[in-house]
C-alpha cells in the first residue's frame, strides 16, 4: 500500500490526565511514550503499546531474528503457562519469591506465568529421548510476553510486570563447545546493539537464582538504571558490584569507575544446573548417555526500546535508535487553502508513492491539512520521525523544491523531488 | 541467507511415547502435527510450536495482518494481564466461569488471564477523551496469546488452554456506519478462508456471554467439530443449533441439513454493550457526547491450523493450505557415495540457492545424506512440503534432469534447471 493515510498519533492525549507530581516521578523514555501516544498505561506496571510503539517493536524483533537465524539459531514457541511440577524438579519453585506469578488451574495444579523458560526447554529437549552428539548444538529462541509480579514498577516500559523477551536457550555436549555456542550468541548480542548505535558495556555478573557458573550482563549506562556498575580504569572490563570482587577479574587492578546501568540482557553458561534434575541427556561418541551442557540467553525488548530513548532523546523530543524509528520519513503535505495547496497536495501523494517504492511500508504522510505545516511539524520532530519532508513554499517555485528536515542533526536541505528520491535511494542503501 | 541446513523435523520422535490407548484418541492433525515433529504437548492442553509450527504460523499471522492493513486496521498489543475490575464493571467478572483463568497478584487485587479483550480496548479508547466523529471509524487488532482454563482439552491445537489469536474491535458513530464495518472485516475473513482455499460455512450465532446484537460464526466442516450448524436447503444460509430457530432466518424455509462445524471465527455487533457501562464516548457532529458503537471480531489462528490439517491430510501425510506450508519446496540431495554424488551434490546447492532467489526463506534442503532419497522423500511427503525436488539418477544423464515431485496432485515431473527455474518463477507469480 501507498496510502498512508491513518494517523495513529492522532490518538495521543493532548494534556496527561497524571496530576503534577506524578508527572514529576516519571522518567523521560516514559512521559515521551505516553505523551506522543506511543503508550498508554493499562493497570499499574502494565502497557498498551499503541500502533507506533507496534511498529517499533516489530522492527526490532525482526532485526534481532535477523541477527539469530545468522548463527542458525531456530525460533520456536513454548507456553506461557508453565506446569509448576517442572519448577519443582529443578528446585527453582521453592527459592523464587513473590515476582514469580503463581496460579492454580481448575483441576488445583500449580502453575506459573513464564518469566523465563529454563525447565520448560530442558523438559523438550528430554522428551525427545533419541538425542546423538552429531546433532549438537541445538540452539533454540523465541520472542515472547513474559511476567515479573514487580512490587514497585517504575519508570515505564523500564521496569514492568510484563514485557517482550527474546529468551534463547543452548545445548552443547561439552563445556568447549558450550563456551564456543555461548560467545557465538554474545557476539549476536554485539551485533545488535552495534546495529542500534548505542553504547554497551557488558559486565561479569551474579548467576543468582538462575544458577551456573558464568554469566554475563548487558547494560545500557543511564542513570535512571538500577544497577552499579565497576568498570576497570585500566582494561575497561566492568564487573556487576554484586559480584564484590575488589580487583578486576581480567587484569587484577584495583582502580576502577563507577557507573550506573540499566540491564537490557543477560547470559547465563548454565553448565547441567537444569539439564541433570530433568535427566536431558544426549548419546555421545562412545554411545553413552550424558547430560546437555545448556546456556541460556535473554533480551529485553520492551526495554531495550525504552533505555534507548532515556540515552538518545531530548526532553521534549523522542529520538530513536533510526533502525527503530516508527516511520523513517513523515512527509507533511501543504495546509489546506495555502498558496501551495494547488500543486503540494497531489506532490504529496507523488512523493509518498515515490518513497514507499523505496522504503516500503516505512513512509507515513501527515494528511491533517487544516494544520500549519510548522505546527505538523513539531508534532513530527516530538515523535522523533528521522526524515521529515515538507511539502511548502518551495514547491510553487521553479524548479519545485521540497523541505527536507533531518530531525536527529537538525539540518534543513532544500531538494527538487528526483534528488530528493536519489537521497532516500542512497540512505536506503547504507 | 541460502544455507537451509538446519533441519528441524530431526526433532520429530520416531515413535511416540504416548500409549496405544491415548494415540487412538488423538485426532488427526493431532496426530501428524506431533508424529511430524511440528508441536510437542508441554502440559495438558498446552503445546510448544516446533520450529516448523513457528513457521506455519507466522506465515498465517502476516496473511492476516496484510488483509487487514488493507481495509487500515491499526496493530496495537493489549496486556495479556487484564484488571479484574474492568471486568467487574462491564459485568462479566460474574458471569464467566471456571473457564477464565483468574489470578491474584502481590497486591491482593483480582486480575484475568485474557481470553478476550472487548473491556481493555473500551478503557483504552474512553481514557483518550477527546476523540471526534472526524477520527471514526477506529479499527484496532492484535494478533497474541489467550487464554481459557478448558475442563477438557481435546484434538491438540483443535482445543487448548493456551493459543494465538487475531482480536479486533470497531469503534463507529452509529449503528449504520458500524454495520458497515462490520461487512468490511467480515470480508476480510471470507478473504482469508478463500485464500487458504478452505471451505468454510459463515452462520448465525447467539452472541452468548459477549452480549451485543448480531453474532455471527466461521466454520470448517469437520466431524472433529463440536458445533452443529443447521444449513438451509433452499438457500444455504446457516445458523448454530444454539439458536433453535425453526425457520430459515434468511428465506423463511424450514428444510435443513446438519453439518458438524470447527469455529475458526467468530463476529459481535456489540453496539454499546461494552461503551455505556465502561464511558466510552465520542463527540458527535452537534458537539454532543454519545457511546461508541462497537463491534469486535476474532479468528483462532492456533485453531485454523489444525483443523485446515483435520479437512486436508490423510492419515498419514500431512497436506497443508498451500499458503502456510512450513517450507514450499525441499530439495533432497542425492545419497552420499551414490553414482549421483559427486555431480548431484554441488547440483543441489546450486539448485537451493537458485529457488531462494524465487522463494525467499522458504525452501529446505534435506542433506541428511546417509539415508536414501527414497527414504527421506516419504519423510518430505509425511511433513507436507508441496513440492520436493530429488536430485537423483535423471543428473547423470545429459542434459541432467531433476525430479519435481508435487505431493498434492500425487504427479512427477523431469526437468532441466532452467526449466525448473522457470515452473517455480511462474509459481511464485501465481
Amino acid at each position: 500500500r501507498y496510502s498512508k493515510l491513518f494517523q495513529p498519533t492522532n490518538i495521543a492525549p493532548k494534556t496527561l490526565s497524571e496530576s503534577d507530581t506524578k508527572l514529576s516521578l516519571m522518567s523521560k523514555s516514559q512521559k515521551l511514550l505516553i505523551d506522543m501516544g506511543i503508550i498508554r498505561q493499562s493497570s499499574m506496571g502494565i502497557y498498551h503499546l499503541l500502533p507506533l510503539g507496534v511498529r517499533s517493536m516489530n522492527k526490532l524483533k525482526t532485526m534481532v531474528q535477523k541477527y539469530l537465524t545468522q548463527i542458525e539459531a531456530q525460533e520456536v514457541k513454548m507456553p506461557i503457562i508453565i506446569d509448576g511440577t517442572l519448577w519443582k524438579k529443578s528446585g527453582r519453585w521453592g527459592i523464587t519469591g513473590a515476582e514469580v506469578f503463581k496460579i492454580r488451574d481448575r483441576h488445583e495444579n500449580d502453575c506459573i506465568l513464564s518469566p523465563t523458560n529454563e525447565e520448560s526447554v530442558t523438559e523438550l529437549m528430554a522428551g525427545l529421548g533419541q538425542l546423538s552428539y552429531r546433532q549438537l548444538p541445538f540452539l533454540l529462541y523465541q520472542v515472547t510476553s513474559k511476567f515479573r509480579d514487580e512490587i514497585k514498577p517504575r519508570c515505564g516500559l523500564i521496569r514492568t510486570k510484563e514485557f517482550e523477551m527474546m529468551d534463547a536457550y543452548s545445548f552443547d555436549e561439552s563445556i568447549d563447545t558450550a563456551q564456543n555456542t555461548y560467545e557465538r550468541v554474545s557476539m549476536v548480542f554485539e551485533n545488535i546493539f552495534n546495529h542500534l548505535e548505542l553504547p554497551f558495556i557488558k559486565v561479569l555478573a551474579d548467576p543468582g537464582d538462575m544458577g551456573g557458573e558464568i554469566s554475563h550482563e548487558y547494560h545500557l549506562v543511564s542513570d535512571v538504571g538500577e544497577d552499579k556498575l565497576k568498570i576497570c580504569e585500566i582494561c575497561n572490563q566492568g564487573a556487576n558490584i554484586e559480584l564484590n570482587s575488589n580487583s578486576c577479574p581480567s587484569c587484577g587492578s584495583t582502580s576502577f569507575r563507577q557507573v550506573t546501568g540499566i540491564e537490557v540482557g543477560h547470559t547465563f553458561l548454565l553448565g547441567t544446573r537444569y539439564t541433570l534434575p530433568l535427566e536431558c541427556k544426549f548419546t555421545n561418541s562412545e554411545g553413552k548417555a550424558q547430560p546437555l551442557i545448556m546456556a541460556s540467553y535473554g533480551l529485553g525488548l520492551t526495554r531495550i526500546l525504552a533505555a534507548s530513548l532515556e540515552l538518545l532523546s531530548t526532553d521534549d523530543e523522542i529520538i530513536w535508535p533510526a533502525a527503530l524509528a516508527p516511520f523513517s520519513v513523515c512527509i507533511i503535505s501543504p495546509k489546506d487553502g495555502s498558496k501551495e495547496w494547488d500543486v503540494g497536495s497531489v506532490l504529496s501523494w507523488d512523493i509518498c508513492k515515490a518513497l514507499e517504492q523505496i522504503l516500503p511500508d516505512d513512509v507515513i504522510l501527515d494528511d491533517r491539512c487544516n494544520q500549519t505545516i510548522g505546527k505538523r511539524l513539531r508534532h513530527a520532530r516530538r515523535t522523533g520521525y528521522p526524515y521529515v519532508v515538507c511539502v511548502g513554499k518551495g514547491v510553487v517555485g521553479s524548479p519545485p523544491l521540497l523541505e527536507l528536515v533531518c530531525t536527529v542533526t537538525n539540518t534543513i536541505e532544500h531538494f527538487t523531488l528526483p534528488d530528493l528520491i536519489k537521497f532516500f535511494e542512497d540512505f536506503q542503501r547504507h
